[in-house]
């Protein structure tokens, strides 16, 4: 995507971020009942249709928007802030289209650059009729260690059939596609990394989804176990185009699987601020007129949560933007662990404290801030989980290669 | 309570603690289902009653099992285990019955005397008989600032009539008395402290609750807002037999009203260690045969949650220790603030912490990390909150005596 | 200075920055003997004289290097890499230079125009030249609380005389001039805050100071008490050729005494990081040949250490470009109170951990981490100080506003 | 010392702790030349002799005091009140006497109980004169790891020689015995671990210092490399009588190694604290009449370092009781891990946080607060280092069993 014509302008990027900004509060209303409910939020995913909003990553010259990382970091931000699960559940969709629409097709010639090209084409196409992709990755017992996967492929007439289990897939049976990593049984003992990406379309009779998601939080977003079992995948919805490209993406450069979701948490922890701000405000010194916003204790505590949200923006914005201009470098791949990490454990520990702060009151399920509280904590435990991220940056820090697939988590 | 015959023996508080260890695990069974349905643990209550506990803390010589206040602490842990609601709720019963256990009658005769030693006498007969008394202090916007409280009542024949409005009154609709503090219209101006506790009937006409209490944690205590249209009180359902005492208690002998449910979030945060200590030692190092376990970072991880849950628990030891051989000394009362904070903070840290340590499975709703995440964060809410035990510490530290009515937060 | 040949290029702003990077390790060399004996730092004063940086701020039409605060604050660090105390008395001098090479004379005309343009050129003259200014603000008892500063001055034939007490005033005895902050008599009760800068000749004979420095770390900083007795000051010397400007400048655009040092306390714990991270690589798992470094304990808390620094690198540039672009906006000024804040407790954290993972050997005094660690304490004891920047954005978050006297801490 | 005519009374304890807070303020006087000079305390250690302190874990029957571990933990927390370092060399000199006070006899006969019997009188004896014992453990890259150690005996005409490299020797030069852990060459291969005490004089023509002890905290400690080559030591000065005791003491029963210091660390914290304290209490609000320890900002962060200071007394205290009471138990022995933990880590925090709260006053070297932050940070890495404390928690709370020697640090 380096034609400049595919990529947003500044204007093209606030109106984005706007437009997001302006579907938060729908989202918020219809939030608590979802929440309760765990219920897929049919509603928020039709207005983000509605708004071109599944082309977000596509380039402009298919008919998307172009957004770069760094405007889409802001954008979920926003979304985020009305209703996190669904922000969550939208990143699952860009997750699959922004790193298609980052795939490069120089130095690539002949049948295989059309099939890539033919592919990516039909993803973008999809994406700008509004057709939701989702990603079926982790598996039981072995989370987001995709060199570890068990679920398998091998190549039969016409394409290929997939076998296995997935677990924690989102937007299970709301979603059109399933983009299944699944480790190729053809390519085994070869030099090729044998992991692949298969699009698994919803109405495959061989895949089926078991509905159990019920949860602390990020209640609405129908992440379920899918199993597959002898799914026929036509060849020309190999991810990509080509086999044992999954890996390699994911190592190279992990900012889609790492950091897509930064600016959902914190969404969450600037929502919790807000809220917190808003609520102090209302509040009397106990037994006096003047307002709780005079106490120096409360400000200095307010000044504490306000010091790390404003370093964890900083650290997300200066990632998203790393992503931008030197996507999959060390120090772009650093910056989104980093991120991933701050963001991650900020939302927990200040929601935590922003309902400290309140007091009784905040814990109404009414309010924002009881909800913020249970999706916040579920952000360290994504991949890469903020123990993994710790790690990758100790690791760095000491001087690991960490594009090496050896020191690499996954 | 003097009289070492009204006081449990080693032999029995020991007994105790294993009876409320026995209870836990039919409390855990019955957690989930009364709190996703906000619904009161009746059947757990009638356990309680059954076991006689409702009379825990009346004086052996009355028929109750005479507990200290070391032995209580230690065995509402163990309820909290099971179902850290039931336990909180429980704990405002205690709260009224109690304190009442502690008042002494020396130096006190006549008619005062015979007073307070009928209502007494009736509150420990009635506790013992499995009645439950619930707690009516706070109020709308003035929380547990007893000062400042707003229900009033006045003497009428044969008794008084109060007015008012409470809010948080936790077993709103399931106890047999609910005790109001309410502010004495006839001591205004007086020279005694003008606020009394008068207990108020489960059936008397002039009371309504509205029920509306739907919360992030501790959701099935059924604590709701009251509403008082002059009630009658009967002269004899005037606590502690006489007026102007329940400011006065709550300076000098803060423990109840701070520290009962000390062991509540003690036995949170150590239900979220246990399960915790569990998940780990199921897995596997990703990629590998060996028990996560080995994994020098999650040792080091896991020690420092063993750490702070092992002070939290000395110092609960202790503030419960003190309140039984010095109670209402600085020093005692220092100390249950000081374990009061510590309790309410670490249970939602350490179960955060447990969550990120556990992953992703640790959110599921089917497990107690998730409610332990719910109900930890209500702590810190409760008077005296963490940030008032922090100032009542650092006042005391700065030299304030904190038993000293201006310094005081009530 | 809004003339773009004023300011460095891109070019420049990299030589400069190399060139502090190329002063370092001397000034590391000599760190040891000047910190044990107190001894200010004469030779790497002299070296940054010849390299021409006392004119760092200076704008290039003026014969100076231009250097915009970002660079600034790169450039200082470098420094303090070498010697934190070198670094944290040079940025005493550009505090003052710096703050004047701002000074714009738009809508000014006339004779003001005329007296502050040539106090600006004398001041930047000097500085080429290498001369050293130094400031002389904070008082006993009121630390840097400008608007309550007991220090006088009146005016007399020919200019001023002054009178009051100064303390911590760096490079005392080693500057050419010392910038006295002091109340005019004579505007006393008028509109304008009386407030004025006064610049002192080092052989004034009526100033004196007293050699008391010792102290935990930044021991050569010689930061000494100063007297002044009715000394002359010519009427040419008041800073910024205009009387009542300095409390102005202060709380609309405080970066430069907020956040000069910023880089200095980066720096320090950038040379504590490396130096344990040097340190670690070349230990062992004790009774095994495996390097440390493979521990995943110690890799997961270098990975703390690192994720605290890597924000703290992000909020300071941040900070120091806004005051580039935005200088004296909200934004600004609460970004430079925000990287003051995490910076200056950053630092001593940092240097804490460090040790502590490094064991025993890292205490000793040849090692830079010992003194990291001594030197790290005194950032969040400047003004603004740790508590002073959590204030500020606590109220700031609160709604208040910081560019309201009122509100401000000075 | 069963026998409690051995054992100190309630009165003598309380004397004992009293004796020790007299010695405080003189320590206190000296404290700054000592530190400044890295002189060792040769004043301190004659009052300490004159007090008859050397004899302090002496049971009484042999003319000692036969303090209990609990008051020796008060004792020597007291003394570091005065002088830190001085507690931590005085208390190198408890661990060999107070180790040796413990041994049992029970079930041995014969010539070895002889043999104990006489090593343990003649030490006794020597230690009610005044002597003083040092421990020559830790090796060069080696750490405390004890089953490492490459120092080595062997059995020669009347005794054994020994040759080695020991480091972090305290009161190096100034003590009267070396007590020098040592692998026996002849037990080499068999079933008893090799590994021996022996105690070498001071006047050995084959033992060596090197005075090079120049640190960040604890300088006057004089911890300084010792070399030994072909010492010879009579046989009657095989510590304990016995050889191969050396490890199996230390895994089972690691409170003198591992806590014997943990009063001086929160002596450390006390002191800094208590100074703090006082300094607030002596500053207003800038500005104002009003005292600063009437600022609600103030009292909140006083009270986060009062609930710490608090929680290490109890976890001290809990510690030091259960080795009284069930020594060498699961629990004693992670209790005493506990302690040094919260107690190393505390005192840093702690003391940085001091002088945070009393301003830049409190870096000044006449004032205590300055060195305890230097003292306070060398108590972390003392074996068992902080980390090594979290590991054996981690460990113990995860299952393993700490007595045995795989599972072990040493």
């Amino acid at each position: 995507m380096t034609d400049t014509t595919d990529i947003e302008t500044p204007e093209e990027a606030e109106a984005l971020i706007e437009r997001c900004k302006a579907l938060a509060p729908g989202f918020a209303e219809r939030a608590d009942e979802s929440d309760r409910n765990a219920a897929f939020p049919e509603k928020n995913f039709q207005e983000l249709k509605d708004a071109g909003l599944m082309g977000v990553m596509v380039p402009k010259s298919h008919g998307g928007m172009g957004a770069t990382f760094r405007t889409y970091t802001k954008a979920i931000e926003q979304l985020a802030k009305g209703d996190a699960a669904t922000a969550l559940a939208y990143n699952m969709h860009n997750i699959a289209v922004g790193s298609l629409s980052e795939v490069s097709l120089e130095g690539i010639g002949g049948s295989m650059a059309k099939r890539m090209t033919a592919f990516r084409d039909w993803v973008f196409e999809e994406s700008v009729k509004g057709k939701v992709f989702a990603s079926a990755s982790s598996e039981p017992g072995l989370g987001a260690h995709f060199s570890k996967f068990q679920t398998r492929y091998r190549r039969v007439d016409g394409g290929f059939t997939v076998s296995g289990e997935k677990s924690f897939v989102s937007i299970a049976g709301h979603a059109d596609y399933y983009v299944v990593a699944a480790r190729s049984e053809d390519l085994e003992g070869s030099d090729v990394t044998p992991l692949s990406y298969l699009v698994v379309e919803a109405d495959n009779p061989d895949i089926e989804f078991q509905f159990i998601w019920d949860t602390l939080g990020m209640r609405s977003t129908s992440t379920n176990p899918m199993k597959i079992k002898d799914a026929f995948v036509p060849k020309d919805r190999l991810f990509g185009g080509s086999e044992g490209l999954a890996l390699y993406k994911i190592i190279k450069e992990p900012h889609w699987l790492v950091g897509g979701y930064n600016g959902v948490y914190l969404g969450i922890a600037s929502l919790a601020f807000d809220t917190m701000v808003e609520m102090l405000k209302k509040k009397r010194i106990p037994g006096t007129d003047r307002p709780l916003t005079e106490d120096t204790r409360v400000q200095y505590s307010v000044g504490q949560l306000a010091s790390r949200l404003r370093a964890a923006r900083l650290v997300t914005d200066n990632a998203a933007m790393l992503v931008d201009t030197e996507r999959g470098t060390p120090e772009a791949n650093e910056a989104i662990h980093h991120a991933k990490l701050v963001c991650s454990e900020l939302a927990p520990w200040l929601s935590s404290q922003a309902i400290r702060l309140c007091g009784a009151s905040a814990i109404a399920r009414r309010l924002p801030l009881e909800r913020a509280y249970r999706d916040a904590r579920c952000g360290g435990l994504m991949p890469a989980t903020s123990d993994d991220c710790l790690m990758y940056l100790g690791k760095s820090a000491l001087g690991a290669d960490m594009s090496d697939p050896t020191e690499n988590l996954w």
